[in-house]
């Protein structure tokens, strides 16, 4: 049972709840581009003093390089060292995706906006991760404000890379295993998604992920188009076609070998479960601003599409004229960015060799003088846990006591590549829920609901005290 | 006769014509990107005072908006009054393609450098065309400075719109026809380069030039690739599916209906003077950095390819995810640009009409739930005059004297649309080219050569003399 005291100072803390979400927001802690590592690493800073305000022993643990590149670095936090209690470690991520005006956005993205007359917030990482962590360490204030004993030990593990692939991000916790979280008997993770707006999830299936760089190089410079049009053989031209042949048409089947192979059986239950949940297709397809669907209209077919089947996205390109305006220039590289989503049980290093060599064959049937270079930027696993664990049914009777609702063990079509790193571990993860769906993480405009901010700390106090008791 | 005086001014003064193109590159006159009128009319305003320096009457006109864009103004200029002299009318432009260091630059694109070990100073716009119209300037300068007669009364038109389709350029053309423009007899444009780095030319075709803009919009916005990449239907993979339609293969046969109609033959003749020319395919690949050409690599063919076929380029995509790093993006909305050039006789008109018309059944076919957009941003017109007239003879014993080696009529690849409006308006158009080859223009580092900049001068005052003895 969470203490009167604790759920009393929650639900009367909203206002001071978003004031520190904004200041959160407020940092602009992209981790995709190496030009904001200052601005992440003063949001790390912001959440260790806050930790360190709380009691917990923190501290900054910087990551070895690769290729080049500085990551972020991970901020861990103690609180309570009683041997008598479980210790849950608590995973979450301080950067976000990047965002400027031109995308799209209403509204600056790193100014928290008040609750609009529905309760949305906007601003990025408002959902996807700052606001979800803001609850997590809502819930401990609560206890400290209130001087209540904490039902268990809490290891926090914040990252920093999370946006970019987790890079270091296992082998830090390898590292620490028998350290820092050598007490740790489950994980709870606060990143993920309800199933619509009305029914709160925890999520027991994640897809894992490939990411791309494809680069064609050609003339040595950028040519006149006018000048040179004709016989150069253009590498962005060579890129399209390349691009053309990764599926059957612009939606069809993945033409890449092994795609289509190993996906997992869905049970009927699952279906139902999504079919129960009061969603439709239409709700679906408006929420998320769909004029269509790749896919059958059934409901069901739809979820099932993102989390149990792989797919495969071209992101953009670089190096070749990105407007507005006109430039009649012939690009002399052009550099595509693609991934792919898999599925459990599906092998990411196998898939991710047969993309390469997959490019790399159709390139080559091209002709082409140019020169194609294909690199995978990151790679993150899928993870499955049976969605009948212990843990799990501790979680969602939290979120329905927290919510008022019925919710469900869920499967979703993101990635947390650490959800499988420390399944390996042979912890059990929980995949607990605080943002509803369609708060637009990583496009413009993100969201996040008010009540999921307070609510959620709520739910993350039962939580523990479910852990504690079981 | 050049005065001697006229010779010897234009062959003591390259600093001075150094000085005076580095303070024109200076100003970022863009024309592609709006953002840059303010810059762009400062540039009008620079040239305006240097011609009222000289004597000149000038005028700065507005053009008309056209879908919401303020075009750049259009600096006339004149010189003379004398109605026993011929008037020629110089035709030049005062913008520039865009340019930013990310494009590959060595040095700042805004800042002509020195001359280098073989001659050349890199900007933008240092041939295309700032250099070329300063080498006119200076001619004009070297008889002003001298006191000598000009043998010709002159009218300039400088326009700034070039490198955007010289969008509202013909209509003002035709509206002062009959008093700006009443007793012109002749155009000099120098706004093209040589064959090779030795052979100066005299262009007399040019292709014409169709941009599109293509636009696939899907969901509303950008979304999450984990969370909906399955089910939704992504208008970058529509774009790249559809632009793989265009050819058949990266480098093959254009397959909108008539771009392999109406091609005109080819003489023996225009072959011969391309292969007697000194330059070989392999110099033409190695000076244009192409690792393999789209075309066999006979040189004549080449050139033939560039100026007497049509050719189709992908410049870009826009609102795309554009690098550098990983973004896990299904782009709301997909952008593309690209052109079509066309060769003498083909109908421009019919042809954009053919693109528009088989980008939308190709489109169609796809079955997408989303929309296609084809905008035509700019169309301009070939050009094509005999290589006998009296006028390019005359323009090829200019380059012959001052440059002292053997001068050629040539084709070429890129677009001038106004060369087109001149022929319509019945007036005989020289292009005289002033820029070797390889210069770059519309890619980075474009270069000039300090040679062209002064012989430049003196092969403009050689054919105004000679035009004024016909």
């Amino acid at each position: 049972m969470v203490p009167t005291s604790v759920l009393k100072k929650i639900r009367s803390s909203s206002e001071a709840y978003v004031a520190r979400l904004r200041e959160f927001v407020a940092i602009q802690s992209e981790s995709a581009n190496p030009a904001y590592r200052k601005e992440s690493k003063r949001a790390a800073e912001w959440l260790m003093e806050w930790l360190t305000s709380m009691g917990a022993k923190t501290e900054l643990h910087e990551l070895p390089h690769y290729d080049g590149v500085v990551p972020n670095p991970i901020v861990t936090a103690r609180i309570g060292n009683d041997a008598t209690k479980k210790t849950i470690l608590v995973y979450g991520h301080y950067d976000v995706q990047p965002a400027v005006m031109e995308d799209g956005w209403r509204t600056d993205p790193f100014t928290l906006t008040d609750s609009d007359s529905e309760g949305y917030m906007y601003g990025r990482g408002a959902i996807d991760d700052k606001g979800q962590v803001c609850s997590v360490l809502q819930a401990l204030q609560a206890y400290v404000d209130t001087k209540e004993v904490l039902p268990v030990n809490l290891v926090f593990v914040i990252e920093g890379m999370e946006e970019s692939g987790s890079e270091g991000l296992e082998d830090f916790l390898l590292k620490h295993q028998s350290t820092l979280f050598l007490d740790v008997s489950s994980v709870l993770i606060c990143d993920t998604d309800w199933l619509g707006e009305r029914t709160p999830t925890v999520i027991h299936a994640l897809r894992g992920l490939n990411y791309f760089q494809v680069t064609v190089k050609g003339p040595k410079d950028d040519l006149h188009s006018g000048s040179l049009g004709g016989p150069a053989w253009e590498p962005l031209s060579d890129l399209v076609h390349l691009f053309s042949r990764l599926r059957e048409g612009p939606a069809g089947k993945i033409l890449i070998p092994g795609f289509e192979e190993n996906l997992m059986p869905v049970s009927d239950e699952f279906r139902s479960r999504v079919n129960k949940s009061g969603l439709d297709a239409k709700e679906y397809k408006e929420k998320n601003g769909l004029p269509g669907l790749a896919i059958g209209e059934s409901l069901d077919e739809i979820i099932v599409a993102t989390a149990f089947r792989p797919s495969l996205t071209i992101h953009g390109f670089g190096k070749v004229f990105a407007g507005p305006g006109s430039k009649t220039v012939i690009p002399g590289t052009a550099v595509g960015y693609m991934s792919t989503r898999l599925v459990p049980f599906q092998d990411p290093k196998l898939l991710a060799q047969n993309t390469k060599e997959y490019l790399e064959q159709e390139f080559a049937k091209l002709g082409s003088p140019n020169t194609l270079t294909v690199e995978l930027l990151s790679s993150g696993n899928w993870w499955y846990m049976e969605p009948e664990g212990k843990e799990i049914t501790v979680a969602l009777h939290a979120l329905e006591e927290a919510f008022g609702v019925p919710a469900v063990p869920m499967a979703e079509g993101g990635s947390i590549p650490v959800a499988h790193s420390f399944s390996e571990m042979g912890l059990p993860v929980v995949l607990l829920s605080l943002g509803k769906a369609y708060g637009n993480a990583h496009g413009p405009n993100e969201r996040h609901h008010i009540d999921c901010l307070t609510k959620g700390a709520e739910a993350v106090t039962r939580y523990w005290e479910g852990v504690a008791a079981l």
